[in-house]
């Protein structure tokens, strides 16, 4: 039996909704029954009838979704969230209340002080929220975590985290362009270009390192004037055992799309990984030449190739990554909490949060080294 | 309402009938609802459950699957054939005849008679026949093709592909590996590296020149002593325009996965694309600039920009490639032969089949040059 | 008339010697007549007899030779200074003060204290100092320059550098490596990777972008156990306009050969040019594709162009960058201090150590911010 | 003591000529001490100023220089030709009569029967010709050499060598550009494209395979209206051990600078070499990830490393390229015949010849197949 999903968010006009559905329909674990795709009651039920959904279970708003669908016997397993962030706390709130599992995507919320109330509601409920960092599930990205785990480049010294884009470079937000005009908005964003990509990268170095800074340092800048939130940050951070890395998330960075890039080095050597090429992780060893290990190669660890759906020299790319969480959601929602332990969490959820939090603490203090506390969810 | 799909072959150990399955799903215009997934009855038995068929519609033979879902009022829509190659025409055409579209994977069928004999029962049945030839459905394959055909690098000079694998580099039909095993049974595949992915060379050439070329000369070779197929070709084209042309096809080409290359060159400037790069496509004009067109990003044709599931930066592969053939399947289907021209069908079909045809005869007669006919069909 | 050149340093197991001769004979604009090699008078003579110099003109010391070569009707016109960085000042002053132009290695000198004093003897002099920056002599980091002043990036917002070496990861001054051995000495080197590569990318950044930041805030670090000089600089600048940049120079980043990458973003376009493959710069204006433009290209700046010995396609590399500083060089000597304005000189010299000075005085206070002051040299 | 150099061509307006002076210069081997630059007198006398040599030995044509030469004291130890192709036999000649060793540029002359003429008068005289097919001499070209000799691919299957250049791809020899114009005369050059480029990429497969093909098949094509003689050349080649080979050549394929490009597949992996990127050479070997040699690096055998004059990461290009040859020229003149075996000679040219001939033939009959004998100079 596939899984039941419901969803909240996603109707006409948004992005990452069509993403979620898509990645949830790739391996055919899910089918979407039910959703409160908007706020607007004639978009929501024009996009349940291209989804075809049945009428009766598109709501006009989540907490009746998340009451009657709680209520029913085919009711959903879980709910994905996939509206603007300041939406992310109250509706999963209402689903982990009314018992069903979340699959929300990031960042979290809107503050550090919500996403501990929300790790609270997740401990109450005994349910499960999955968060969709979905670069952390590309298979070479579990490739360099397996190689760094493993000691393959001996003690990490450097840990570079870029995520850089051009899209905001202009006033985009002044257009008609839906998706930047809410994240433009403090009210509904949180937080801008260190919430939007910021924790991605921030989470994406914390997962292939398996380091948590201790401390950090951070700027955040607006450079498009008339503008609210950030659209840049540049984040140092000290590790326990002396490394030290940078963060530099940028939406003003003209002549990049979607410029993740993540660099990890140690002692013996180094890994290289772009998100752009995910069918590639560079591998450097220290004084021995660099080689290219291929997505779905033999040359990959196990564990990892058996990520692959298409074999080597057939790229995969962004939805399959995506789709790698909504297959492990469904491993962990059919098995529980101990399936699937590399997908992200309230766990990463909150530290992402924190992450924020102490960055703009940092900006605001000048740049102020500011502690990391370790977020442990039991 | 969702198309219903039915798919013959793709049971357990085969590889192409699930990349057609999540293809289908991708967009969700198709649901799979039946099929004859192995000539074993418990290997049909069990895929059918494993992808939630009713068990009444898992057929042991295709011949009753046609039959049978041709007399139901909610059957199948359309077939996907997915076998070896042998088995291409006898299903396409039990299909065709119980007033079935069908979708079909490549080559077309054994040989050039059989593919004559397959479009004539193509002409009398009414019904569509398309051939899953993605790679030209990549959306800067398109993007290159529409480039060409605006006479942006002025008439051209040269085309070149090639399309290197290593995986038959070592005689691996001799273990246990089921897609080795039969494409080396001459009885089984009908030709070798020719028909497996030469074809699909030989027919994104001509997708993105929108040349046929007059004659071909080619060698075919097998480097692995017993292998009783090609296991490498060599082909040299010539244009009408006087144009020069090449294909390298091999599968014993050590150091290349999916390694399909193609290069196209006018008088005014050149194109070069990647297969395992597909969301960059290179333009090279003449005294200027080379520069790389991205996939989804504005500088490309407004009509190949709308192929993109998700924007610029976030990587499209394979998958999304062959999903585009299912997309516009799906749209033929539902609008008629004029819907989605550029979807290959019957006439790509014969027109690869033609082409093995003159190779093989040219390379037993030394490298004789062949003429090739264009095959129109009405 | 070729320009009669002498030489401090560079003797038998000496690295940079060699290529500033190499430098200088590439455009024959040179003649090595005299040298002080090596304070071992075995190695100076051995060097000297291996370069066919007139045994008389191999000096033991380089004040001797600085007086000597005075003395002469047919006396050197320059000296090339190829010593460990604590001879820099002494040997230049001896020269200078002899009348004789100068042609230094960097960085300038031990100290700020010391730049400034050497600036003073400069001035006094009336000679000129040259001072082998020589990756700003790159046909694409002047073709990058150009394009960035005639405002083609728009407002600068970014500017990025790394210079990322492996060859010290490992304690390689406790082997007999002469290279290693006195770059470990604070006394022979005075300052660590800061000094030896971080000047280049403090150097480079400034001359592309045209700007020298306003302030800096440096972490200097240590990752050999027993070292005594820094291996990795990070630094933070902020420039007047509201721009913001980074610097990573490190010798213990594994996996990097001589990584020294610059990139450029302004309010219009990014630039990127990268020193392991000189001969591309990447050009990415906003909303617009990516290009590259090669060096000697018909696309480039006329005046960048014609630094180019060999047409595009190619290569140049390191030796022609260098070459480029002894060409203008001899241009200099013979025409002029106005001749050559983008050489530089004693006051890139001086602000290498005015930043060698900050960063140190930054990191030394956790991070600081220290002012950085322009150094205008009259 | 230097060797002293005689020029014969090279004057204003040459472009070889630099390159060879340049290159001879570069490791002070060689000290140009006599010329007949050009045909022109003041062009001779201005050139011969230029390059501060004696105006006594600036010969107005080079049958006196080779007699004015040979008879001197101080007379030239060798003479580097680098006139358009028609004289290249009539000066090597003149020169090795006259007992002085030649270095000669390619082609080696203007045909076939004339390079057997040249091969014997080589013999007779009993001195060196020394052809600079400086591609051959990159270090990394030297170490795919190696390791292909050394049996790393292990059976050789594929040998694909490509040359392509854009730079005739309009009539430029309509307008003043000198190295167009002589190229285009039949009479000047001997061959065309074939010539220029194509007998570069056959001496570079032929070196770094070890593998002289036994037969050819070629077309020769002239796609410029006017032109008289052929700017695109395909050939196919077959070897002894059943190993294919493709060559092409085009000085109309828009796109490319100096596009020179060898790949060499074997049983147990591939290689590949791409000269606009000359400090890289890619191994793939089978079933194992592909690496990257850089130039200079440990991983190099030895004997290749030692070319460097800098270290890894210092990018070196074609003048240091050629340089080494001229390099290796200088041991063979001090030491003689057997000194710098990988060194091209006469040999190289002579078969450079019968490769054009052949070529010229097949394509005239057809692309029928011409065995290919191997000259051996005894």
């Amino acid at each position: 039996m596939r899984l039941r999903l419901g969803m909240v968010g996603g109707g006409e006009g948004a992005f990452i909704g069509a993403v979620h559905r898509l990645a949830a329909r790739m391996d055919d674990e899910f089918e979407l029954v039910a959703g409160a795709f908007s706020s607007d009651a004639e978009n929501c039920r024009r996009t349940g009838e291209r989804l075809h959904l049945d009428p009766q279970r598109c709501y006009r708003d989540f907490s009746r979704m998340a009451q009657a669908e709680a209520a029913r016997a085919d009711g959903i397993d879980a709910v994905a969230i996939v509206t603007p962030n300041y939406l992310h706390a109250p509706v999963a709130s209402a689903f982990l209340n009314a018992g069903i599992d979340v699959i929300c995507d990031k960042p979290l919320c809107n503050s550090y002080a919500e996403a501990l109330q929300l790790a609270e509601t997740v401990r109450r409920s005994g349910r499960q929220l999955i968060l969709t960092h979905n670069y952390s599930a590309y298979p070479l990205v579990r490739e360099a975590r397996s190689r760094v785990l493993a000691g393959e480049l001996g003690e990490l010294r450097f840990i570079e985290v870029e995520y850089l884009q051009e899209w905001l470079a202009q006033p985009l937000e002044l257009t008609d362009n839906k998706q930047a005009g809410w994240r433009a908005q403090p009210e509904k964003a949180g937080a801008g270009c260190i919430g939007d990509v910021g924790t991605h990268a921030w989470q994406l170095a914390q997962f292939v390192s398996g380091l948590l800074p201790q401390a950090i340092s951070a700027e955040l800048s607006t450079f498009i004037a008339g503008r609210r939130l950030d659209d840049d940050v540049r984040v140092q951070m000290r590790y326990a055992n002396g490394a030290k890395g940078r963060l530099w998330a940028s939406q003003v960075a003209c002549g990049h799309e979607n410029g993740l890039r993540l660099r990890v080095y140690g002692s013996e050597g180094s890994l290289a990984f772009c998100q752009e090429q995910p069918n590639q992780l560079w591998v450097r060893p220290r004084d021995a030449p660099a080689y290219c290990i291929t997505r779905a190669s033999s040359f990959q660890y196990a564990e990892n190739r058996q990520l692959a759906r298409v074999p080597a020299g057939h790229p995969e790319g962004y939805l399959e990554g995506f789709g790698q969480i909504y297959r492990e959601a469904a491993r962990r929602l059919r098995e529980g909490p101990q399936a699937a332990p590399l997908l992200p969490g309230i766990e990463a959820g909150v530290q992402g949060m924190a992450f924020i939090d102490a960055a703009q603490r940092s900006s605001l203090a000048g740049g102020e080294w500011i502690d990391i506390e370790e977020f442990i969810f039991h």
